[in-house]
């Protein structure tokens, strides 16, 4: 699109009252408006990225073979006070509300419940199993403190799935495709290099859940990490008889700090049976399903991969999930340029390339430093000096690495060409 | 997909609290689950007709210039306090809830507020206008009576724009487009020729806002309809003076129920004054903007289809929102039978088109019934017999016209080219 165009505008402040460096980039740069602390609007160019990392998850939970619903945030006080999870004494994040009509209602900040429920109604036989169901929906949390911006939210979209299986050996085996196909959603967002499957607290059911954890300075967990084996340890499991169980070796291990991308955790029974979630086995028997959930914050991890690939310039995209593939700009306003510029843009467009045009009568170091903390990946320039030449200077933002195409070859391949390198080197 | 593997299943009965005819299909076809009066989540094929609908609007208000964002649930108390509509006395649907940080938050019943203190922040100059701005957005009204199924929602997501212009005249011009836009939507999913564009009563800033208003027995709204002028008047504002001003004549106009589909109102200044959004004109007067506010309600929209086009059967879905472009129904399990059925599967799915395939083992009485509960525009049919003679047998949903393809021209080509032909008359 034609950035005069595009309603935000880059700013070199962000509000006094944001402390995280996340958020601090993604307002300055125009991708979020802080509503209040953990709350936060997508704007244009959030909303683009947001949905880029929905696709790619979306792509992965498909390939799982999840069926994509979407359930409601206003939920029963009844439903939750069959799993005992409604008292506020025992789940310190809901907010409630009440209905004028009489009655007191909760904000979902997860969905075992009522998925739970719906899965009782449908499902009644071993032939209806095993299956796997997502959603992206928003969460709700009354955080205490909210201090890292869209990293740790009081109403943030999560891609949550839940699975339900007949059998232990059948959960086991979809928890680890699970985790394989986790491991590949952070890979092709760009955190694969900085992201560690953690063993972490398991719960009644498991000795271990999973967490994916992301190396940060800002992370609120420490992790011991095997670099060699890439596999990490909750700080809250560390010792020697875990140590010992796993396998790994102290000496082996690097105290870092993190911060959690996603998780995966063995549910057992803990929902089917006060739900009545329950099969016929082969032999007639009621049996209750086993089930599993595994959640990641959509915003988190936008937040994360600002807070860990940013430099002093700006935000840094990965290609697979920047708002646009090319940053191009204009600079000058003769006629041969701006024509130039405009054909450029044009063509690139028809050939589906995603373009941020930035045609505005801005000064070139004003251009470059928009483009810097925005962040695209590719950034294009055509100028007096470029048309004059017949070129198109290409410099990409995460290497800093300057090309100079033939102005018909960025025509005719070379920037899709380009891009497509980029988005393979995370496939 | 393989309906063996999809998770819903139809029933023969909705729950006895449900009194709405579009809910109790929709629920009995397995698209939506009550969670509570007014509260229902999507299952997989409600999703999938929910995205379709949200298509359609996304390319008209693209088409219109609209830039999307997504803003958020929690709203701040002293936003609301400036315009004066936090009050439960003059806001009757407001959810609230509380911070356990201290303060109290609502929950969006509507957007103007938030968004007009965003572009605040980015509006300054003449330059920067005119502007649109959606969003898909889950909203929350606290309404006392929630008995119309999904047409009236405590819960529900809304497609609602803003525009913002320089003059009364650039504003008019935008409204005008946009309710060319909305028309345009309404036929596109199959209301055209029920839905009338409607004068309602206006507010402070103009005479009139405009409705959308589709006929139903059971709507709530009273609408006096010109059936050749294409045009209708809300019984609020009926009146001699009215009709006289628009030039329409109480003989040609035809009392009837319906029920709105969506809104058009001009805003004026009522919020950029309170909120502060002005921009300095080219004289160098600071002035405020003139807003314009249009809403189309996603699930309200889908249970007027319902209402609407449905019979005894079941639903009949247009072939833009159907949750499936096929419904292919395998009869008979011998090897032949079996395998050509699998195989036209396969072959429609690979040239794009969408199929439900029913490879479940049931008699052929509960596929059928099942299939026309759940209201996809074509079925085929493959089975011993058809594959005797070579052929495959389909039929028209909503008209129940049967039509023999040879085998061959289903694979090549005949299905897609019938649905296209479904789509056009709705494009």
């Amino acid at each position: 699109m034609r950035q005069s165009q595009l309603f935000t505008k880059t700013r070199k402040h962000s509000p006094t009252d944001e402390v995280a460096k996340n958020a601090q980039l993604l307002i300055r740069a125009g991708f979020i408006h802080k509503e209040m602390a953990g709350v936060y609007s997508l704007l244009p160019l959030g909303l683009r990225t947001i949905k880029k990392i929905e696709s790619i998850i979306r792509e992965e939970m498909n390939a799982l073979g999840g069926q994509e619903v979407e359930l409601t945030a206003l939920q029963d006080k009844q439903l939750w006070q069959k799993t005992d999870r409604w008292s506020d004494e025992l789940v310190d994040v809901w907010f409630k509300t009440k209905l004028q009509s009489g009655g007191e209602l909760g904000l979902s900040f997860t969905h075992e419940e009522p998925l739970t429920a719906i899965m009782a109604e449908y499902v009644s036989s071993y032939r209806d199993l095993p299956l796997s169901v997502y959603q992206f929906q928003t969460k709700f949390r009354n955080e205490t403190r909210a201090k890292s911006g869209i990293m740790r939210g009081r109403e943030f979209l999560m891609k949550d799935l839940y699975s339900f299986s007949r059998t232990q050996a059948e959960h086991d085996a979809f928890y680890e495709k699970a985790g394989v196909a986790y491991g590949k959603i952070f890979s092709r967002v760009g955190l694969g290099d900085k992201t560690y499957m953690t063993f972490a607290s398991g719960g009644s059911f498991s000795k271990f859940s999973h967490e994916f954890q992301t190396l940060s300075d800002v992370g609120e967990d420490t992790i011991f990490v095997d670099e060699i084996k890439k596999v990490a340890i909750n700080k809250e499991v560390y010792g020697d008889a875990v140590l010992e169980s796993l396998g790994l070796n102290k000496d082996t291990l690097v105290e870092k700090k993190a911060i959690e991308v996603g998780n995966i955790f063995s549910l057992g029974t803990k929902f089917s049976e006060p739900l009545k979630l329950s099969f016929k086995n082969e032999s007639g028997t009621e049996t209750p399903v086993i089930m599993g959930s595994y959640g990641i914050g959509l915003g988190r991890l936008m937040g994360v991969v600002v807070e860990t690939l940013s430099d002093d310039a700006g935000i840094v995209w990965p290609a697979s999930i920047a708002p646009f593939d090319v940053h191009l700009i204009r600079l000058g306003d003769s006629e041969g340029t701006m024509r130039q510029a405009d054909e450029l843009y044009e063509s690139l467009k028809s050939s589906g390339v995603e373009v941020l045009y930035d045609d505005r009568g801005e000064q070139a170091g004003t251009k470059f430093a928009d483009a810097d903390l925005i962040g695209i990946p590719l950034r294009l320039v055509v100028s007096d000096k470029t048309v004059a030449a017949g070129q198109v200077e290409a410099k990409n933002r995460a290497t800093g690495e300057t090309i100079m195409w033939g102005e018909q070859d960025a025509h005719n391949g070379s920037v899709q060409e380009y891009i497509l390198g980029l988005k393979k080197q995370l496939a």
